[in-house]
This record gives C-alpha cells, structure tokens and sequence, in this order.
C-alpha cells in the first residue's frame, strides 16, 4: 500500500501527501502520526482470509488487499466532497482541508495507485491471465460502487424510494467491494470460477447485512456504544432501509405527517419521537432484524459450500458473521 | 469505446448516460444525436497511427486508442469542475446539468470504463504480460496527469511560477497522454523496450510543443481562426508560458504593474495592451516561437530513430509534427 502511494509522490509530493493525510499516515503537514485511526480495514482483511480458507497463501493476496483498501479509500475522498462531510475518524476530511478540486484529485490518484498495487500480483506469482481476470472484475466491481453512489445521491431528492431500490443500491454501494474482495481472494488461491463464485455469494451477504444492520444502529443504537447520538439517523433525516419500510408499511396514513418532517432542515426530538412511535407501531425493527438474520444464514450456507474443510481462517470468517447477529457499534 | 460506456449502463442507466452525454453521443435526455463535435480524438489517433509505424496492425491497438480517449475524457469531465468551466464544446458540462456530486461520479466511471477498454488488448491478441505492462504505464500515465492537474491548480495562488515548474506542469498534464499513446502504440507492435521509448520521446516532445503552440496562439492567434477573442488568455489572467517569460524577464521592472493588473478579476483592454507592449519589449514571442521548434526539432528525430523505415502511417505522423510550426487554430 505505501509503496503504491509513493507513486504519487514523485511527481507532485502534495498529492501522496493527500493521500498519506486521508489514510492515517501523516497530519495536515504531512508529517508522519502513528496514534490516528486509519479505519476497521474490513475489507482487505476479509480478501486475505478468503484467500487462505480456499487453500492460498496469505502473502499472495497481500497486494489485492492493498489495492482494495486503497480503492475503498478513493471512494470516501470523493463521498466526502459529495455528502459535504466535515469530519472522517475524527480529522477534517481532505476536501475542508485543501478544497473540493485537489480532493478530486486526491481522489483520483489513489484510484490509479490501487491499480499498481493490483497488478503486483503478477510479481507474487500470480499468472498474468488471472491478473487480467481479477483487474477487469476490480474495474466492474468500481463501476457497481459508483452507479451505487449515483443512485444514493438520486435518493435524496426523490420521495418514492422504496425498499428494493435502497437494497439494489446498497448491493452497489456498500456489498460490491466485499463480493469482490471473497471472489478474488479465492481466485488468487486458485479456486475454481465455481467455488470463487461461491466466496462472492458468501461476500455479497455479509456486505448486505452489515448495511442494514448499521441501518439499525443508527436507529436503535445505543449512543454510548456507537458514539453517536441516539436515533441520529432520523434527526439527520437519512432515508435508511427503516425509514423506507416505514413508508411502505404506513402507505397513505400518516405520509402527510411524515412528508412535513422530512421537509425541516433536521428533525426534532418530539419528531423524532413521533418516527419512533410509528416503526413500532410497524414493526419495522423486527422485520430489518429479520433481514439482517436471512443475511446472515446466506452468508454462512455460502461459505459452508465455498470452503467445506473446517480451518483457522473459515472459522475467522464464521466469526465475522456471527458479528452480524451481535453487533451493537 | 461504445462497449466499454454500455458496462455502466446496467448497474446505472444515468451514470452511462453523463458519460454519453459527455461524449457527444446523446442529447441532456439521453437521446442519441449524431451532429455534435466529439473533439479532434488527436491522442488515440496518434496511438493508431504508432502502432502502424512500428509495423503492428490497426486492430490490435484499437482498444488502446477507446482507452486513451475514455481516460482522456474521464480527466475532462474532473477538470470542468475544478475549472468550473460552464461549456466544453459548444454544449453545457455535464457539472452544471447534473450538478458536482454526479459530475465526479461520471468522471469516476468513465476511468473505471477506460480500464475495462485497456484489457480488451488480451482479445486481440496482445500477450497478457504485456497488456498488464501497458496497464500498469496506463495508470502511472494517469498520476502523471492527476500531478500536473494538481500543481497546476496551485499555480493559480502562487506568484513565484517559473518557466520552468510550468513545462514540468504540462509535461504531466498535457504530454504525458501523448507520449503514453505514441510508446504503447508501439509496444503493441512488437517494438522492443528501446524503439517504444523513442516512440515515447516522440510523444512527449510533440505533446509539450503542441501546449506552448497553444500558449502563443491564446496571446497572438486571430480571432478569427481560434474562435476565441484576440488575447484572450492575457484577459482570462492565463499564467501561461509568455506571461512565465516575461515575469522572468521583467524581473524588478514592472512587476508591480504587472502585479496590480493581474489583481484584477480580468483584465480590461488598456491593461491587455500594456501586457502585449511588455511581451514585445521582451522578444518573448520569438522564445516561445525558439520552443516550439526545439520541440519540433525534438519531436522528428525521436520519430525517425524509432521508425528508420518510411512509411504511411510515418509520414501521418510527421505531418502532425509539421502542424507544431504552421498551426493556427
């Protein structure tokens, strides 16, 4: 990873400069930091276990996890201009810092360094067809994320959303990169296109449950565990799968009460008190909660075909899942 | 390239559509239009015609040529933005139709959509250790641009820009997709390391010669034939090569006046005079002139070490060269 970003200092030190700032390496002056949080690197992580529990070697698919991680992280530099977000773990974000332009390119240059740190795999081994397979599937897997963030920026302006389209785009926003990251680490190991297909299910799953259930949290969360304020999915007003259930369920009663909330810059508590009432008189929380379960139990029968020998690294994976069940931050 | 943008028609119908819009292809509603200027298409040309040159065959160098110009697009949809350009070529930039947000997403797509052209090299036939040797120059290219792009940004709030921090500016900015073009078209060919890398130099002299011809024109070209108003550059405060020279040249002397007329929001018609009496003072015109024929001069020795044998696609390409000295819009 660092040294795909050293690429970008050559030419124009600013710009690794960014880009080291954005990953928790160094400050705003670019001097080097070693106490930031550079994030739960779930992703690569997931990539490296896949690629063990399908028979590989962890320090084959060192550079597909530093091209994913990279690539995740391209994605939250332009999300952070779009979203108009000032904070990201704790530290201003790039855009506040140098302006939205050069956080474009900040943005850009680490999307061309994860490519470097992808076709390093041709130099562990990797033969260079699967290479080319993997890197086309990255660029796609890039494309899904994308149009995933197109859609979730419609979102906001459109008030007939509903729960298959928030699922479709979350599949796109959030699930691709994890789809991807089991498909590939199970490539690189050498396992058949069936079975790599099969870590990909397993991936999509868990991509999907962890999105609801962080829906969840941002509901019903309890605020000294997430460090959030309690319910701050609904003060900020975010059309997360709850609030489309909701919708669905309430159909013409109380959409007119519902529609003057959402039309306040922020809800307020009494507001929130009144959305709070309706999800339960909905049952909205046991039907997202049964989502997250549905997840779960495809994420787990996938991985149990995908990898049927029992392992340290399957049962690592089993362990993320199981994370989908109890997480409560 | 029309295979490459319909990939992110199914994730994203929208997120297509900018890129066609983009492009040229279809109207702001998405309908097909067949009259609108697609831009001159000067660098996958060059990749073409290099390929040729160094003895290959057309159609194997045509996914490089659809990769070339999608990344070439990629980067002008991003700098439309950062420039909050209001038009590019006679139409409405996809920024101001569809707002910053999906503008980024487009350009984010369009680079992923490059990639996806790049790899069709394997289809025709190129060596997969090759194509990803031209993957990886592709991306290394892209940071170059990135680089260029971002310290040319800062030169709009610096005052100390020297002649030289700008040719290293549009050697990345403007050049380095020339020379990438004019050494990948070659190495398709079959051209060993050495001969790709003078096609390279070729490139790189004919795409720096290309920018300071562009520079002179945006100062002394007629009106009539660029399209644009006479002096147009000195108006729009363009810290372009001859106003660099002259603040070299100028030194001490009349900076201040300088300095005064370019805290303007623009430069008015007494102020353009004042600027073209000290450029004509200075004999700037004739260095910048003296450049671009070094550049030249550069440009066909480059071509004819790298391709010693005449032939049609050599002579198409000495005729660009030759446009370095004659151009005149």
């Amino acid at each position: 990873m660092r040294a795909a970003v050293d690429a970008l200092a050559e030419p124009q030190p600013a710009l690794a400069g960014m880009g080291r700032y954005h990953l928790g390496w160094v400050d705003e002056s670019f001097a080097p930091v070693d106490n930031v949080d550079q994030g739960k690197r779930m992703r690569p992580e997931l990539a490296l276990l896949c690629c063990q529990a399908a028979g590989g070697r962890l320090e084959q698919a060192a550079p597909l996890a530093a091209a994913i991680e990279l690539l995740h992280n391209f994605t939250l530099v332009h999300d952070d201009i779009q979203d108009r977000s000032p904070t990201r773990r704790h530290r201003a974000t790039v855009w506040t810092l140098w302006g939205e332009s050069q956080a474009i390119n900040a943005g850009d240059a680490l999307f061309a360094a994860a490519h470097l740190a992808l076709y390093e795999l041709r130099g562990r081994g990797v033969d260079a067809e699967r290479v080319l397979e993997i890197a086309a599937a990255f660029d796609r897997m890039t494309i899904e994320i994308v149009a995933g963030q197109t859609a979730d920026l419609d979102f906001e302006r459109r008030a007939d959303v509903t729960p298959d389209d928030y699922l479709t785009m979350i599949a796109g926003k959030t699930a691709a990169i994890v789809r991807f990251a089991a498909r590939a680490g199970a490539t690189i190991a050498g396992a058949s296109p069936e079975a790599a297909e099969r870590f990909g299910e397993f991936g999509l799953a868990l991509g999907l449950g962890f999105q609801v259930q962080d829906d969840l949290l941002g509901i019903w969360g309890s605020a000294s565990e997430t460090g959030k304020a309690e319910a701050d999915d609904i003060r900020r007003k975010k059309k997360s799968l709850p609030i489309l259930l909701l919708r669905q369920r309430t159909g013409g009663d109380n959409s007119a009460a519902l529609d003057r909330l959402y039309a306040q810059d922020e809800i307020d508590s009494s507001g929130i008190e009144l959305v709070l009432a309706l999800l339960a008189k909905h049952d909205v929380r046991p039907a997202a909660e049964a989502l997250v379960r549905t997840y779960h139990d495809q994420a787990v029968s996938a991985l149990l075909v995908a990898a049927p020998e029992a392992s340290p690294a399957r049962a690592a994976l089993l362990n993320r899942i199981e994370l989908l069940a109890s997480r409560s931050k």
